[in-house]
């Protein structure tokens, strides 16, 4: 099949064969976006018929915590002290921030995204209606969230509850299974009690996500205590943010009974290594004590101001390593686990329907090149995928029974690479400028 | 100029026009394997003309401590206790390598160094004639020790001493000036000081580099103190083996003074985060404290086993986020630094010549893309190369003048793949048998 003939981005029904699922060759339907079988088939019926040539089929991955818009902002600065990065760096260039900007950064992520094996993503920005239009043109899954910021004036609450709400019925009115709407109270130390306890209100009333981030650094920390004179985790517990639909992001400060807590209320805790790593927070996720609590740990890249990019593959093995450097315990976050947090759990958090190649399952899978460098000697297949490879091993993203991504090419790179860039370019010339 | 017209591993003169070179397009004209001119040039007769087209032009990566026949065993056991994955998995695994073993392994490494843009590594491993067989094969250049290892007996340090001089006059004898020789003492625990002491004279002697292990765990360090009463880098100096052509790999556990010695006597230290983080040792190399002795830090990635690549773009980012998350300092060894331990460091310590674009230095560049997702956009060359690439954004490869990659393409890769792949099982299944 030729790539002219690949119809990207539209539901087809699609049959895989000869693909390699724990090791062993199977053939896998796909009808109206969902896993119909696993195992040989002698139907031969599909739209499309991928001879997968003994390539590995996989859930795709999961990035549950980004900014990917941000994308536009990948290298403008770096290596730089929290606070000045961001008072003298990267609000004064988000202030000039357009839509069409949040539009072709959200693009050019979704390329990365898609390329790298990602087939859902949880987003938090501004000028969240221009990252629908990217996601939907991209066909990727993603839950948007408005960063919901009222900085405790009654003003921008009512603002921000507007905007919130706008954006909901916006994701409605697309009709769009892949695209959904999160609440984005942005952090506990940016969004007053009224704000968390309308987010959480509105979240049950209208089943809804909550995308927030938790305990990313010490100070965060202490200046909860010192203010409200308990930890982050209760704290936003009191004001309903931590539920079964909510996305906590960082949790690098959590303490066991905080993790406790994100167990009992099913809260995901998303972990993003690099980006934990590049902003020096000085602490990892306590891995063990969330996975002891059985609350589910999931994997995120944040934004690519602070990574710099968004492969889910490199963040898999970042997280397997930050792990055992901090605890000093090779055997935490085997890869096998490291791959489950990178999809099965994304997945969930994310209510996509997938993360498991199996019937019934969304079909949110990705073909893997097995003839690398990196999968060669082939003594195990997670740890290749997990320590060796990096996310240009994947040569195929299925998202929602739609071909995203075929022998590796995607639709409209080149012109998405030349806009975003340019993109990129006026945006600082317009910040130098003012 | 088609592939099929690049002669591969053949010095030639080289001329690349449209390069670019801190921002700036430049042609640079190679021959006899040394950099002659960079800046523009109306000379037009060189052998081999490449269009850079706007590919970013740098110096190659060095790898300054890798075990490269070990990526045969990537994959074979991860996630264990250091001992039981020595004792269990590793050694065991070892015991059956062969001479053939080690060829396939090396070349394996080989092409993966070459298709992530290193163009030169110190290696230390045993079959070393075979591995000097695959490195001439590859065209890389390389420092090649034979592992010494006596166990504090004198029977096993007379061989040890008649296997390196084997090796130093094998290698003298291909009369290549792409490969070198180093003595290769394990480390303070694995050998004798009569063992060391040989090796210092030796080293002396013939100019010939050291390349040991040393500081990679605290056991190490308590161990030495409670023996010999002094800390691992003054019993290693009191037996000759700090000098300027020493790379002391690993140096997680250097205290001041240690990192005050290793700067006095120019020794390169090299940093191998990945693998320090995998096998969990729980301290980074004390960076700053080298930096400001004035001691020569360099990359390595340490063997596949415990890494599991040998990509060097991963081994930036690694080294500049494992530096920050351990020190709590987001501005220690920024993007710009990172790459010089990566290339011109490396260059320094193994003495190739090269490492730097400019006359007279030796011609082992390398050509990256320009046009990729983790370039777009393109604030910062050096943040986008360390934080958002990996090598695989490597299109060409120079090493000695020669060309080693075109476009991505390497002579030979898929059989090297096949050859090594069946090597690596045939090992575990005459490791099954046993």
């Amino acid at each position: 099949m030729t790539d002219q003939e690949i119809p990207y981005n539209q539901r087809s029904s699609i049959l895989i064969r000869n693909a390699s699922l724990n090791g062993r060759k199977t053939d896998i339907r796909i009808e109206d976006g969902i896993i119909r079988s696993v195992g040989e088939t002698k139907e031969r019926d599909a739209e499309i018929t991928i001879d997968a040539a003994g390539d590995i089929v996989m859930p795709g991955l999961v990035n549950t915590h980004t900014h990917a818009a941000m994308s536009l902002l990948r290298g403008y600065a770096d290596d730089m002290v929290l606070f000045e990065w961001l008072s003298e760096k990267i609000w004064p260039l988000e202030a000039h921030l357009t839509g069409d900007d949040v539009y072709w950064g959200t693009r050019l992520a979704c390329l990365e995204m898609i390329r790298t094996g990602t087939i859902a993503f949880n987003d938090m920005y501004f000028f969240m209606d221009r990252a629908a239009d990217a996601v939907e043109e991209a066909g990727i899954r993603a839950c948007l969230s408005h960063g919901f910021i009222d900085l405790f004036t009654e003003e921008k609450r009512e603002a921000e509850m507007k905007a919130s709400v706008a954006l909901h019925k916006n994701i409605r009115a697309r009709n769009n299974p892949k695209l959904s709407f999160a609440l984005g109270p942005h952090a506990l130390y940016t969004v007053s009690p009224e704000g968390l306890r309308w987010c959480a209100e509105y979240s049950v009333e209208h089943d809804c996500g909550i995308h927030i981030h938790l305990s990313e650094t010490e100070q965060e920390v202490n200046d909860c205590i010192a203010t409200h004179g308990v930890r982050p985790a209760a704290y936003l517990d009191a004001h309903g943010i931590l539920t079964s639909r909510t996305v906590a992001a960082h949790c690098c400060w959590l303490d066991t009974d905080e993790c406790r807590l994100l167990g009992e209320r099913q809260t995901a805790a998303s972990h993003n290594p690099a980006s934990n790593m590049k902003l020096a927070g000085g602490r990892a996720i306590p891995y063990s004590d969330l996975r002891n609590a059985s609350a589910p740990v999931t994997l995120g890249t944040d934004g690519c101001a602070s990574n710099n990019n968004l492969d889910l593959f490199e963040e898999m093995k970042m997280a397997a390593l930050l792990q055992k450097f901090a605890t000093r315990d090779p055997t935490i976050l085997p890869a096998a686990e490291s791959l489950e947090i990178g999809t099965k759990n994304g997945a969930e958090a994310l209510r996509t329907g997938g993360g498991v190649i199996a019937p019934g399952y969304a079909a949110d899978i990705i073909l893997v090149d097995r003839d690398t460098i990196c999968q060669t000697p082939f003594h195990n297949g997670s740890s290749n995928l997990v320590y060796s490879c990096n996310g240009t091993v994947v040569k195929t993203v299925i998202c929602d029974g739609a071909i995203l991504m075929h022998d590796r090419h995607i639709p409209e790179e080149e012109a998405i690479l030349e806009r975003a860039g340019k993109a990129a370019s006026a945006l600082v010339a317009r910040r130098n400028v003012a």
